[in-house]
């Protein structure tokens, strides 16, 4: 690419430019709130502190996204398309089974220890309306149905020992949300690592292997 | 012993039996306040009505526990103190560390899924006052170093494999206490039943054994 070919930017926006900085503006105020949320609690958090660290107003984060309770749903929303969306990349693969689990659990630690995937798995439903906690509750149940599908099929595929496939889920989901509930795995780690390594330990298990 | 002994009890009351019967309440008004804590959440209880469910007024709640913040925090030490018997009881014991491990990994599992051990998980120190805060996150991280130390007394005895003693430490507590975060782990199952079943993939892994 020729980079000589640049000509100078017109001072008049562009339908697309006005649209990319509305988005740009509206993922800030949401960033800005989801980190909010995860290091305050959604109940002492307040739009007003939130607003003064981007130097805007609330009524700009009403424009933008609504009150409270509908920005803690559009984050809650990002952190749920994530995890969706980390099984829908692996649905259409190819290869073994016990693979597609492995790259799925990484993954699926790694988003749990981002920011929106942190507000999933902290948000109770009991601090949403009846209507966001019913769905809310509908999309993580969905997840863990996902996860569980991922291991029946290593399992079905004869390459790893699952007994109880319910607890087994139960303790693999736990092991990786975790990260999410008590913050800072390891400070040395970056996520990657952390959910490599998280996923080492429920690969081998405690037990001597002979 | 012979039954024939016993006298007809006095219709004064003893000291002791005024105290026990003192205790008897103040225990009723917790565990019917962590039982509301755990399904509403701590923002949307109401000690108004726990004190309806009890067929008392407020100012009783106040009167033997003070006021909301005090009842919360009473429900999460009873909850650590639980945990930390866990270990006590455990540490004097002769035989090997990897027995150990194991037994305290299953009465750690136990507590996890009992009303005041799921109060511990569930509550965000977020939510309490400074004090209360910092007194709350010290015993939960003393908590984790006790369990740190289980597997690291193991891992030393060579029983088990550990290559990172803090994700492995991470990976146990978050399978471990997941079922405090997310209920009903299997209805099937009984708290003790579902106990052993997660420490058995703790200690197997998914991965097939040769």
């Amino acid at each position: 690419m020729n980079n000589d070919t640049k000509v100078d930017a017109s001072p008049f926006d562009t339908f697309e430019s006005r649209q990319a900085r509305r988005l740009a503006k509206r993922d800030a105020v949401l960033l800005a709130s989801v980190r909010m949320f995860n290091e305050k609690g959604f109940h002492n958090t307040s739009l007003d502190e939130v607003a003064a660290g981007l130097n805007i107003s609330k009524p700009t984060i009403y424009h933008y996204l609504g009150n409270k309770e509908q920005v803690l749903l559009e984050c809650v929303n990002r952190g749920l398309l994530l995890l969706q969306s980390a099984s829908q990349d692996l649905r259409g693969e190819e290869g073994d089974a016990v693979g597609r689990l492995k790259t799925y659990l990484k993954k699926y630690a790694e988003v749990a220890m981002s920011e929106f995937g942190k507000c999933v798995l902290r948000t109770d439903a009991e601090s949403l309306s009846k209507a966001g906690a019913h769905s809310f509750r509908e999309r993580k149940s969905q997840i863990n149905q996902e996860l569980e599908r991922f291991i029946q099929e290593a399992a079905d595929e004869g390459a790893i020992a699952v007994s109880n496939i319910k607890i087994t889920t139960f303790a693999v989901a736990g092991a990786l949300n975790w990260p999410a509930i008590w913050h800072n795995i390891d400070g040395d780690l970056s996520p990657e690592e952390a959910a490599n390594e998280l996923v080492e330990v429920l690969f081998s298990g405690l037990q001597l292997r002979s």
